[in-house]
């Protein structure tokens, strides 16, 4: 009796030449540096167990709940109160004709590379991968995902005024990778929400000073910043509707900060003014410290007021934005390249069209020492998928330095996403071995596993200094 | 003596793999629902021959007629005084050399499936056609046309005030194809336009009663969907320049109705505000009645001046508009959305650089239990040829639910162009077959046949409730 | 002993197949019309010499240095005081690991054409390149290097004050190709520039006339533009951010020109007016001389503040500008098309994203009896590469006529940049064979090198009047 179950993916998954096997025989045995993701360092730190497939695999994914909308699922077996169990039947269904769909293949490669099993996800093998899964589950945490992955560096992604406890707790503990915290100042950028004063507050209480000004409000930051750089922060991020140029003068900017802390709405113009020049102040100092900064823009978040209120941020009703302005963009970085105080900067646009203007624009202000000391960042989110990975790279290379790219990184709430950094280099080595027999570069070993391992792991682990 | 005439078009046209020609296999056997065209009822409902092929062919395709001036053809030859003859002569001259235009592989589609004519075209055979389609055109009429294409419903499109006297001379007769009519509110929409008011009239005359105000406006535009409905309508069209959202409340609606009723000249912004706020409305009623929305946007219309002198509308001036709004797109589907009023809805952008952002925007408002509730419209008009086709379903599966998707429509107002069909599915199997080949999805039978004849046939018939 | 240097660039480079080596057999016996350039007709002139194999491929090519700087080259050794052999060492080294980039394969292509080095250029090539190329250098000279092109006509760009002294003397001179100016009024139209008065001074002195108001700077452009007619020259060019579509009066033109010639600073709007107004009347002029219009556009120059004080205007600072609108070059090319003096016109933007729409612009202002009134140039600048120049191929294909297409262009400073017309005769083949091969479109010898050998050449001399 033959086993008629229908195996997917295998170890040439989307390598579909000699020469990209070859490459990603090299690209494979590159440890992870995973600089930018969501993960909760207090799971990390309590080394978090599982209670089955659906609460690590479904739980918190929003790529997934799309796509099980999409299929028509209801949202009680999404997000709402039906069983685990249902909720993964329904993701099952959802998977099993969903061609094309970067979920489709994530999703076998997740289920190959963390529970072993190489079939089709889909109907007919619900009650096969649940009972695996589960199974393999009770002897799996965390830490063990992470890693069993090769992971040499998380970044997570932390506000200013946490107290790193979980990182602190973790730097001197020997768990097989190391737990970095990065700086993400988004709450204390945008006056626009309404708990503006009260985050305010906390930063008050976290940084141990008054703040009653611009002035101070840039200390309290500045201490922050030395706090997170004590704890082996290297690293900012931003999510922005655009990148702003309106700056302010400082005295401007002060009356805006005054204003908002009185409680006043800020004109669109005022808080887009304040936005910038406290944005221009944190890259000065980002600079000073050698960290690297992140701009993710080009999003439009929280469209769907029904899945708002009824599941809350990041419930899978955010989408690309309007086009960002290339032109403030430019103006930005120039401000900060003019004056010798423009950090690493690494730029993600989520609307893919944007491409090409950033590789150009990342161009005009290249400048040594460092390596594309501007990146363009992978292809995120909506655009992290075969097209969008290889569109991103085909821009990079034509504009830019390809092999100076610091690579992929998941950007993710989920242990076992470290599949996509494999799903990147398989992409990756697919690419540059489509250029190579295309004939436009030339077949030689030694550069082609440089470029390929530069890309996976060495240029992030000199750029960012780990 | 052998035949030294070249073939062109052959069976496996397009189909360059194994999986793509089988593929093609059940794609080929599915029936076309052509949801949305420019057929006139009246000709489908005479039964209208033709006097020759440059009168079934040539008569009102603004495609063809940008090609051939391009190629540099007198407009004598194309829209003016020139015999019919001419007219053919100069469109296989211009299609001689037309190598990667969509309209050489149509043209060539089209005589070979209804005309039998497997051969070049170009200037050679330009005799040859000319005799052969003209002979053949003698025993054929529209509805034969219709029907050995293998259609099951045609929708045309039709305004409020139409009478549908065709539709209901056709309701009961056995055609071997169902025509419904599509609701296509435009006239009232565009209250820019200076016969407005006539309109107004025309619609209080078809509607029964008078309109005085927004609330009568209301009323009388649900009668005529009531109308529609019983007519079996099942599907609107709205050809916007971008989708407004600027809603009126309405007092405000009111006022700009009674002062555009009475000549006056609206603002911009009192002209896009009236449009939101009936738009909305309208949307509403679609989804009480479970009728579909589709949204057509991102054109520029009547550029040339000449053209629209010498021609009229839809001369060729037409073409793709400025980027269009995503903010407002979204919340426009939102402000129904939240309040359980969003339809069924298909959006089209005539730009194809707007296809990833439209794939997120739906993706934010699916809802089951309707698979893809929120469609993405196929490759439309400018954007309906090989690479535009490809780039739309590349999009759509890597953002949403490609097997979800309710496919081809010919937009035409030629009674062979259901080759659109033809040509789209040969470009799916060829999509799908890719994806196959690459590794990206099993090789299964069974669900790569349920894919491709949904996307050809099954969704939509489902989606709209054919 | 064997040599074990390895080769790169053989004469099938980017050749893929038998049709493709075929065409290219027709494409490459074509001589190159060179249409825009930036060539110096004085050097020309004097047939000028070359220090060494950096003064003739590093000195100013803004494109390598873009790639130097993104590699981590120190400025000294860009633009700086390092010594010629220096900056071609840094050339060397980052070309190396260059995989991808344009200019990696422009640069293996110009070294084999021009100094018949067919190895690999990297860190160990250094020394033997440098060797190579300046004793080859000796014997070269900046005629021999555009007759051995296969070159038949440059066209420079020229300042409207310009004595085309130069132009002139080449004029008998039987050189083995031909040198005309072409007519680049940037400088009136950038009222935003602080030395416009200078400017329009010098324009005096070079009409022989007083520019007094609007109609008397007509008259001054209308006497060179009949100068520059007199010495051959058919061909206009514009450098713009985007076409404007603002046109003034008469009357307010002139106050507008009155006032920014008594030195007052013009708002954003009277700039744009002045500059449409002039625009419109230069391209009616056009018209009527027979010239060709070129629109290049899309550009945000000069963005970075250290780049520019430290080396000047184009030093690599200058990237992809925020899109242009679609309806302003609408409604400019309508303005002039609707009273008939509409000239031939060439449309380029820096931004990729604009392709699709730029053809269907083209389309809606087609006009025989010219092929193609309207072009889509080729993929200028930063798309000037393997992708950029598919894409544009594939656009105008799909929208347009692509074999009546006048193709290639170098818009370059460079000597030795006519192996970009060889980079893009191979795409252009590579591309047409992809269709012929896929079934698009019949493999017939003769039709095919027909619309090989008019892309590449017969197109651009019909068009121009060469």
């Amino acid at each position: 009796m033959e086993n008629k179950r229908q195996t997917f993916v295998t170890d040439d998954f989307l390598l579909n030449s000699d020469t990209a096997r070859k490459l990603y025989g090299y690209a494979k045995e590159m440890p992870i540096i995973d600089y930018h993701c969501h993960l909760s360092p207090k799971e990390i730190y309590e080394d978090k167990q599982f209670d089955n497939i659906t609460d690590l695999w479904l739980r918190g994914d929003h790529y997934k709940w799309r796509l099980m909308r999409a299929y028509g699922v209801d949202e009680k077996y999404i997000t709402g109160e039906g069983s685990d169990y249902e909720k993964f039947s329904s993701w099952m269904k959802t998977l099993s004709l969903a061609i094309g769909s970067p979920l489709y293949e994530w999703s076998h490669l997740e289920m190959k590379q963390y529970f072993g099993y190489d079939g089709v996800l889909d109907e007919n093998s619900i009650d096969e991968v649940w009972n695996l899964a589960n199974d393999k589950l009770k002897a799996v945490s965390a830490r063990e995902l992470i890693r069993s992955s090769n992971v040499e560096v998380v970044c997570t992604t932390d506000d200013p005024i946490d107290d790193l406890r979980y990182h602190k707790a973790m730097a001197d503990e020997d768990m097989g990778f190391r737990v970095y915290p990065a700086w993400r100042p988004d709450r204390i950028l945008n006056t626009e929400k309404t708990d503006w004063t009260d985050y305010l507050r906390a930063l008050e209480d976290a940084a141990g000073i008054s703040i009653n000004n611009y002035e101070t409000l840039k200390v309290a930051l500045k201490n922050r910043m030395e706090f997170f750089n004590e704890n082996r922060c290297r690293i900012s991020d931003h999510g922005l509707a655009h990148v702003p140029y309106l700056p302010l003068t400082y005295e401007e900017a002060n009356d805006v900060f005054i204003a908002r802390k009185a409680g006043k709405t800020l004109t669109k113009r005022e808080a887009e003014g304040f936005r910038c020049t406290l944005l221009l102040d944190l890259f000065r100092e980002y600079a000073r410290l050698g960290w690297a900064a992140q701009l993710h823009y080009g999003v439009k978040r929280d469209n769907s007021t029904y899945l708002l209120k009824r599941i809350g941020n990041d419930a899978g009703g955010d989408n690309i934005g309007d086009s960002a302005s290339i032109s403030d963009l430019c103006d930005f970085l120039d401000a900060l390249d003019r004056e010798g105080s423009l950090p690493k900067t690494i730029i993600y646009s989520l609307n893919p069209n944007d491409n090409t203007a950033i590789d150009t624009v990342a161009a005009s202000f290249q400048r040594g020492p460092v390596t594309n000391r501007i990146q363009h960042g992978s292809a995120w989110w909506v655009n992290d998928n075969y097209d969008g990975m290889r569109d991103q790279l085909r821009s990079l290379a034509a504009q830019g330095y390809l092999a100076g790219f610091v690579g992929m990184l998941t950007d993710s709430r989920s242990f076992i996403s470290y599949t996509r950094h494999d799903y990147f280099r398989r992409v990756l080595c697919g690419f540059i071995a489509e250029l190579v027999e295309a004939g436009r570069y030339p077949d030689d070993d030694d550069k082609l596993r440089k470029i390929t391992e530069n890309i996976c792991y060495y240029n992030a682990k000199r750029y960012f200094g780990f």
